[in-house]
């Protein structure tokens, strides 16, 4: 009999989480995808749908090679057809080829979608379930049964929905899943349902939320109090159309809020960060900034009222430390915030202030100035930070560009020309801000040889406003590395080449400022 | 005594999501927002925090200028400081000063706050709530209490909790709003405190939540079910760290999935996607893809099983009517999508065909060879689109590009080089992308007058993948407009310039195969 206080978690980033429009992972991409789950200590990985594409099939051979530590892989499919008996079945012989050891099987149990889609009878669809689930049983199989469209199956004809999950029960399924499969479930009607159901099933219940109404998460929270020790869901949410409950949500909350076990605890809580980045950027899209736990705003203040309060107190505007989920606490600069957020950067570059310094209320007019033109210093602080040495009196002129020119751009390469601190250089690259990036740097490295050792670790254009077109004002942001420290810088212009050697030059300048000489100059300010 | 049908809306969104690290508004878009909210029905628009900065300021007095339908305007403000009396209390005097109806007062109610952040006493606290509203009331303003930290103030020390709020009422507060100010309530502790609470209040109660453990939305929607009839949140659910409560969300879910009513009822619904972006614009943030209801996905279906099912009945998979929220269907198109994908977008542009036509099979396949060299179809379909018409055998060379060449880049202007059809044209612009864009066009218009009247309307950069640098793989997407028609195309290289030349010459291509010859050719195809 399983634990009440424990709740199992099976990720479906690899299946239903392909099937997020913008989202394509490649096999390479499924198998790293799949070993940091496992390092997560998910306990079901469902792999995919062998019976729908060739990709899958590939996938499940892959990961039977290498072993993991904790992780059961699961393959996914459909209840068989109707007029075919479960062994002739291809989609049910398919997961048996795939050759795991639990199978998740879907099947109809919203009387619409048996007489409507399937064109099949009630009866006819409990004998589909039962030979179904005793088939792969038979086959030596663990059984996951999701029950697709159950909340709204319930709503409209409770009997008939429950009788689907108690045949699948009597057929030997393992766990029985109810899942809200079109989202638009609330959450009262999915704590009640739940909440009598778990009575009359004596298996393992659990639940499959998708997010249409923006209750994915809530939902399987409140399934969870009601009686469910099985929850699935994605990294960062992604699935069908505003995608499944995410489980970086789901899970620290579960951990954290509600006392019960789940993954490996403590241990696998402050990996969330991490695994949901590399999530991200697998599938190629942005990480969401406000999303909660982990995103890069989640723990970061704004409204000066905020600010100061978190720097007493943290819990007094942090439900919990930043850190648990492997996160931190940022401050905004921006034109709103005032000078206790510089203050609070600045001490993380061992500058100590007073935050009634008239130095820094120089240099945040001098910040909303700039924002006034199209900068946005929220997204990348360097370029500001920048500023405030500059108001502060301890910026050095490390860099100064006479000018640069790009020529001989063609479908090949471009040759871009700059002269810096008198250096005249000419590279080449892929693209005008390769070549510039690559020139602006061989004339610097001559004098500071340290710059060689800074990476481009993100480079972006915004268009600050939905509607524009190519003669729009951009904002290009570029994230620097130098394999310890990280930093953002911007650049503002109508011009997109403009923008991003502005953004390179204060990436440059920069490393220099903090790294070369602000340390150094410290012991000579009146700071 | 008001309606317990009824949910009042109060929004935020000026005041609480000007508090969104990356988005600042202007006191322009501040006004045309204020305007749109009152066209939406919404009851109460918070302009801002007078006594916070002087952007505020001007806010509340351009706004008396306009006349409004149906809002009325409140001003936020805190409680008076300690030691000072409400008359002499600068907070709460200019909110008197911004000539407002309404006052939302925000005052503390978790003790670890009155001790700790506030350094005050409990029971001088109880005096600071009580001056203040009576203070506020005695000059003629409606008050709306936000009980700040409500939730963890109730689960730590609920009589005193109790005792803030009943304070308020007892000094004539309209309408008491507990606040999830942390934002990690869980939404069972949510429904069970707001229920406790709504037996012992007896004006309007109201609650204001945040998203920090993904549960805003779920957490209101559970308030108004628990008696709550007044709901404060913003378009998008922007806000500090992960936001407020987004009403986007919570409005239809009240009126359409509770049957309660809330703004003007159907004709709000109609207008909420549309509302969405002006606030996405203005933020200058792009909209989320995957958000409930209104996101470009919400009712995007990937999954060959899912679109066929649609196709046949439309709430198989889907938990509303799009068009009830502004919204519409779309399929996509990529390596797992299948036939009937294709057969809808063709349907659309005139063109019946069925899914097992032979020629849609290869279409996919030509389709997926492009995306495994970074294509992505389901964010710019008409580049996938040109595709299936070659593989049709109705695609018309319109465009022969010859060369392109991009000369004398420099600070100031660029100017191109392009032969397309034989045609030799230059132009300049800012950047080489705009000065592409102009000489390519000024040779097509001399035989294809039409594409002079198409505008771009979105112009995106993206590395596909999180961690990049200026020599990798770009995705340049661009949003063309001929004032009826949006369609979108996508350009992949490791030279940014090339690819937006890929992209460009795809989104004329497509206006001109779409409108000058797909149309008349049809009748002698057979399709």
């Amino acid at each position: 009999m399983f634990k009440k206080s424990t709740v199992e978690v099976l990720d479906t980033t690899l299946r239903d989480g392909s099937q997020t429009a913008n989202i394509g992972f490649t096999l390479k991409d499924k198998i790293r995808i799949a070993l940091e789950l496992d390092q997560l200590g998910v306990d079901y990985i469902e792999g995919g749908w062998p019976g729908s594409n060739p990709k899958d099939k590939e996938f499940f051979s892959m990961i039977k090679k290498v072993s993991l530590s904790k992780s059961r892989i699961a393959a996914f499919g459909s209840t068989r057809r109707k007029d075919i008996s479960a062994k002739g079945d291809v989609s049910l012989n398919s997961i048996i080829d795939s050759d795991v050891e639990v199978a998740v099987l879907f099947g109809k149990s919203w009387d619409l979608h048996v007489k409507d889609v399937i064109k099949s009878t009630l009866e006819e669809n409990l004998e589909i379930v039962y030979d179904s689930i005793y088939y792969l049983k038979s086959h030596g199989l663990s059984v996951i049964f999701d029950a697709e469209h159950f909340y709204q199956g319930y709503i409209e004809n409770s009997e008939y929905a429950t009788k689907v999950i108690k045949t699948a029960q009597d057929a030997g399924a393992d766990v029985i899943v109810l899942a809200d499969t079109n989202g638009g479930t609330t959450p009262y009607e999915v704590f009640e349902i739940t909440k009598s159901v778990s009575e009359q099933i004596s298996v393992r219940l659990g639940v499959h939320m998708h997010n249409d109404i923006g209750c994915g998460v809530a939902n399987s929270i409140l399934a969870i109090k009601a009686g469910a020790t099985h929850v699935q869901g994605t990294i960062n949410g992604i699935g069908e159309r505003t995608g499944n409950a995410d489980l970086i949500q789901i899970i620290p909350t579960v951990f954290y809020k509600m006392g019960m076990n789940i993954l490996n605890g403590e241990k696998s809580m402050v990996k969330l960060k991490e695994i949901s980045r590399l999530v991200y950027e697998l599938a190629g899209i942005n990480p969401n900034p406000y999303q909660p736990y982990v995103g890069d705003n989640a723990f970061t203040h704004k409204a000066g009222v905020h600010v100061d309060a978190v720097m007493k107190i943290p819990r007094a505007y942090e439900h919990i430390n930043p850190q648990m989920v492997g996160n931190r606490r940022k401050f905004v600069i921006s034109e709103v915030s005032g000078t206790s957020n510089l203050v609070s950067y600045l001490k993380e570059l061992g500058i100590e202030l007073d935050k009634k310094d008239p130095r820094l209320k120089t240099a945040l007019e001098m910040i909303k100035e700039k924002e006034n033109t199209g900068y946005s210093f929220d997204i990348a602080p360097s370029s500001a930070v920048l500023i405030v040495f500059k108001a502060l009196g301890i910026y050095q002129p490390f860099i100064k560009l006479d000018y640069w020119k790009v020529i001989g751009e063609s479908s090949g390469l471009s040759i871009a020309v700059v002269k810096v601190n008198s250096e005249l250089e000419v590279a080449e690259g892929v693209g005008p801000v390769h070549a510039l990036d690559k020139a602006i740097r061989s004339a610097l490295t001559k004098v500071y040889p340290e710059v060689s050792s800074i990476k481009l670790t993100d480079y972006r254009v915004i268009l600050p406003g939905e509607v524009k077109n190519t003669e729009s004002l951009v904002r290009v942001t570029i994230e620097f590395s130098d394999g310890t420290m990280v930093w953002k810088t911007e650049g503002v212009s109508t011009n997109v080449i403009e923008a991003s050697v502005l953004a390179l030059i204060d990436g440059l300048d920069y490393y220099l400022q903090v790294n070369k000489k602000i340390k150094g100059a410290l012991s000579s300010l009146e700071v």
